[in-house]
């Protein structure tokens, strides 16, 4: 099974490597990660770079495709030959999943017109311009199309992903080999569960940090 | 702030990935990749290489060390050039930290003689050799020594950090960032809480995965 992982400049790293984590522990799985250009794909804030070994030609028909988020997506949206990559894979893969606001480019490629899809919670309505249904939810399957919410959740759905395709015990070897006990000590992951000041705080930094008056 | 983060050939990705993605996002705060010889360093099942900006000697006094696992910290333990930089490093650190099998590392620097510490799970009892108390515990804070259990736990020791460095509402904002709302479809993350079954699977696959005699 080849699992294709999307990677650019301007990237949220823990969108890919959080079920990257997962993926690469499934028996006889081989994750390789892709760009438009091999090399090295910096992180939006320039403070980490992750190295794409193959271009997207090279990899033309994977298993599953995964597109990661990150303020570089807003970019993806408009990048052809992206899109058209993604369509052409989701004609014969097994599962295409997006990461957080990778979903907007799995969208723009017309993936989930009419599904329900998820992203992070700052940019879920943008999903309704894709014709999606956007849901508050952490992770959304849809047939063969998976949809995860902001950032760490792609861990969640990987290891879903993981047990449809090596059973459940394999999954759950997975969880504790990645020791996947999570003991946040908050309890704010969500717009639904944390204080409204610590959300309007969450958005005001996102703001901020993209540049735009708060 | 400055959060040195250790790269090295044979790490664990996430180690490194999921404290980053919550550190970067402490206001003030700098991350920064560091290696012996800057340049990508690849997971040990070559399927990723992470690229570490900065040589030790360009970063020898972060307010914050942090040293990740992975297979590739067992030979991090006779590194003379990386144990003499955590030596020097924990001398004027705020914090002195590790994920997973990176307390190896902080252990054979003779960081941990005395202290509480913790790991992942499947090499808890190797700590007793560098002198610490081993404890199966997900986050184990002494002083400014914090150590992480497996993989994804950094993660939660990097929220606790933040809360420390900025306070808890800087701390709930940036998980609520991240969404980190952990919703693993299984409860099988720890070996306290995963069937005795499951935990034999993941012992057998690591020990196929390290190439030794299941």
């Amino acid at each position: 099974m080849q699992i294709a992982i999307l990677l650019f400049d301007g990237i949220t790293a823990l969108d890919a490597v959080g079920p990257y984590e997962v993926l690469s522990r499934v028996p006889e799985a081989q994750v390789v990660f892709v760009s438009t250009e091999p090399g090295p794909k910096r992180t939006s804030n320039q403070v980490l770079a992750l190295v794409a070994d193959r271009s997207l030609t090279e990899v033309a028909s994977p298993d599953v495709v995964l597109i990661p988020g990150g303020s570089g997506s807003r970019a993806l949206v408009r990048d052809e030959a992206v899109l058209a990559w993604i369509r052409q894979a989701h004609t014969t893969s097994r599962w295409t999943t997006s990461v957080c606001t990778g979903a907007r480019v799995l969208g723009a490629a017309g993936v989930l017109r009419g599904l329900e899809a998820t992203t992070h919670w700052l940019s879920l309505d943008e999903l309704a311009d894709y014709g999606a249904r956007p849901v508050q939810r952490r992770v959304v399957e849809q047939g063969k199309v998976i949809t995860a919410a902001g950032v760490s959740a792609g861990i969640d759905m990987a290891l879903l992903l993981a047990a449809r395709e090596a059973g459940e015990d394999v999954a759950r070897s997975i969880q504790l080999s990645i020791e996947y006990d999570p003991q946040p000590p908050f309890d704010s992951g969500s717009p639904l569960t944390a204080a409204p000041a610590i959300v309007e705080l969450a958005r005001t930094r996102a703001q901020v940090a993209a540049g735009r008056p708060a």
